[in-house]
Parts: C-alpha cells; sequence; structure tokens
C-alpha cells in the first residue's frame, strides 16, 4: 500500500524542517510547500530547498503569495526588525515580526494542494510554548482551522476529515531540537534568523535567534548556527 | 466620525461587483481586494478597475497569489470549461470550475488587509442559492471562517470581532440583478463568463453565462452583456 500523502508547510527554519522530519519518521509520503511571501531573505528559501533535499522530499512546491503590499509586518515592510529584547519579553506581548494573518493564508494554500493531491494531512510547525506571541500559533486556532477545512473543500464536503499536525506544539524550542537530531536532522542546514546577512550568517539577537540559541543551551546540542555576532 | 472601513473581495464579476455597491450604500469607505491567481482571462481585471471607479472606490490593492501550480480547476489549469451543461443540474454537483480552498485563500488575504487597515468588516459576494455546488459558498462555511478570524489575528485576540458579510447568500441571480440595479450599478461594466474571447465578450454557454442570463431575464431587466453566441 502506498503511504498516505501529507503536505507540509516548509520554510526552512528549524521548526518546520523539525516537523517535515516528524512527518517523514511517522510514514508520510511528504509533498513539502514552501511560500515566497515576500520575506525580506531569500536565506530562508534556500535552506528549504536544502532541508527538503537532506530529507529525501521529492515533491515540493514553491508558491508566490506577495503580502508586501498589505504590510503591517517587520518580515514583510520597511519595519525595524526588533533586536535584543530581554529574554524574559519572548512569547509575551504579539511582536512587530506578526504578519497578519499569515497561517491563514499558508493553511488555506496547504489545503488547496493538499485536496488536489488528494491528501487529508497537513502538517505546519506551529508552537506554543516560545511561538513569540503569535495568535494563530495557538492549539485553539489550529483545532478552528481544521474544523473550517472540513467546510470548506470538495473533499471535506464529500465526507474526507483533515487533519492538522502540529507535532510541536506543546514543545519548548531545546525539545525541538532534541526531537529533531534525535530524528538524524542537520540543523546546520537550516535558517531561523529574521535578518541573515547576504551570506546567510544569522545575527544573533532577534527573536528568533535568541530563541533558537537559547534552545540548542538548553538541549545541551552544539549549535551549528553561523553567527555573525 | 469616519466611516468604518470594509474590505470588499471584487472579482469584476456581477455578484462581486453588487456586494460592493451594497458595502458603499450601507455607508462603509471600502477597500476593494482583487486577486490574480492565474484565472485563464484577464477580462475580470479590467472589470475589477472599471467597477471599483464607477463606485468612486478609491483604495484598491490587486495581489498576487499564482494558484495555477496547485491545479485542480479548470479556471487555474489545462482543463476544458464545462460547456451548455442542462440548466437543471446547474448549482448541483461540484463543476470542474471549483477552485480548492479558493474562498479560504481570497478570505484569509482579505482578513490580512484589513487588519493592517484596521477593518473589521469583510464583504464577499458568496451565493447559496446559484452558487453552482461550491462547498465554499454555503452559510455554515462562512461563519466557520467568521469563528477562525477572531482566533487568527492580533485584533481577534485583542478583542476586535471581525464580520464576514455575504449580502448575496440568501439571493436568487435575478435577485441579485435587482438588487444591483436599486442601486445604479451599471451591469456592462462586469464580467461573468469563465471563457471570454479576447474582445471580452461572453461565451454564453458556460455556467457563468448560463446563470447571468437566465438572471436577467427573470429579473426582467435587461442583459447589457455582450454575448458572441
Amino acid at each position: 500500500m502506498a503511504s498516505p500523502i501529507a503536505v507540509v508547510l516548509l520554510s526552512g527554519g528549524l521548526d518546520s524542517a523539525t516537523t517535515a522530519a516528524i512527518a517523514v519518521a511517522e510514514g508520510f509520503d511528504v509533498a513539502a510547500l514552501t511560500l515566497r511571501y515576500g520575506q525580506r531573505h531569500g536565506a530562508e528559501l534556500e535552506a528549504a530547498a536544502r532541508v527538503a533535499e537532506a530529507l529525501g522530499i521529492a515533491r515540493r512546491l514553491v508558491l508566490d503569495v506577495d503580502l508586501r503590499p498589505i504590510g503591517g509586518s517587520a518580515l514583510t515592510a520597511d519595519i525595524a526588525v526588533p533586536k535584543d529584547r530581554p529574554a524574559d519579553t519572548l512569547g509575551g506581548d504579539i511582536p512587530s515580526t506578526y504578519v497578519p494573518a499569515r497561517n491563514t493564508i499558508f493553511l488555506s494554500l496547504a489545503l488547496a494542494w493538499a485536496e488536489v493531491l488528494g491528501a487529508r494531512d497537513i502538517f505546519i510547525g506551529a508552537n506554543a510554548v516560545d511561538y513569540s506571541g503569535y495568535p494563530d500559533c495557538r492549539p485553539e486556532y489550529l483545532h478552528a482551522f481544521e474544523r473550517l477545512a472540513q467546510l470548506a473543500t470538495r473533499a471535506g464536503s464529500e465526507g474526507g476529515r483533515f487533519t492538522i499536525h502540529a507535532p510541536l506544539l506543546a514543545l519548548s524550542k531545546a525539545g525541538i531540537i532534541a526531537r529533531g537530531s534525535e530524528l538524524g536532522l542537520d540543523y546546520g542546514t537550516t535558517v531561523s534568523c529574521y535578518d541573515p546577512d547576504t551570506a546567510g550568517a544569522a545575527c544573533g539577537r532577534c527573536d528568533a535567534c535568541q530563541l533558537r540559541r537559547r534552545g540548542f543551551e538548553e538541549s545541551g546540542i552544539a549549535d551549528p548556527t553561523r553567527y555573525r555576532s
């Protein structure tokens, strides 16, 4: 029997790479969806390609959905990426790197591709512990999307049940790194930094870098990240 | 007091044009969102611009989200648009012009822009009577999206309530045409055909043309559509 297909949202960051590794380990035939949404750096897109190759994922789709004209985020508009925020504020308020409705946009595109592929499983690297306060990483949000998916599609109206898998939801960053490392994932292929330099070196100071660096420290696993500071 | 802003999904078709006219008539400061998603014809995009101009809508955004690589629909992939289907089958099954998860993708982009604009109202021309069997035009789907919007956004997590307005939901095509005509809408500016020729003339035979033509007949209002057959 052929493995069931799962669509995995793969950005090239640490979380989505771990999510893809988990989906592969669970026996899914993974279809990796990468969104080119006008994020400031191409480093993330190159990382997504490296991660897919390392995991042996042959079915890939890079879709363009340009969110820059919408604005409202430090990741897509001309707003400074916050740096050096005190560690105890991370995960509290919603920072300027929040992209309005991003996970809803990404999950809806994943849902469309899943329906065409005949897949009923969608994986997203959402995380409710170190989620930096993004509302669309909360479990109640993901459950609401799952319910919507049944109503939104031909497959759902014909009785198909979609499942949104968020295997990182309850893990700390250290826990995520430990899980991926168990699965043999090389985190040197991933990029988390919101503001890498042109050579792909991480700033070490944005929220994503701080959460990542602390995660490696707490996990006791060597950090392969190239920091410029 | 300034009018509240509403984001209106405006495709250039008869339904969305009527929806925009209703939003204007209800006193909203309309922001028109048009999605360039790889539909086969540019006629629809030109119609959206004409409709916005006729309604005095100054705030417009045309976003690119290319759904062609996803495929699965006669509107975006190399699948023939069905023609001359018997009238009594329209509205029954889900036809090949269904675009997987389209309204979910469109509403999520509208939600993102609404959040950036500070708007809490989103209008969509979904219609449950002549909806050609699309699952994402049903009232239960729209209610599920409304619930999702509260959870998906910073605005929702801070207590803002989003409303998805679908003023055409319970109207027949004839009823929609009558409502728009009351509001002074010139349907000659709109394009419904799934397969117009290069000069913008409608085929007269696809589901959209058949529903539109029958709507004008039943409304008793003169049909300004240029048909080539």
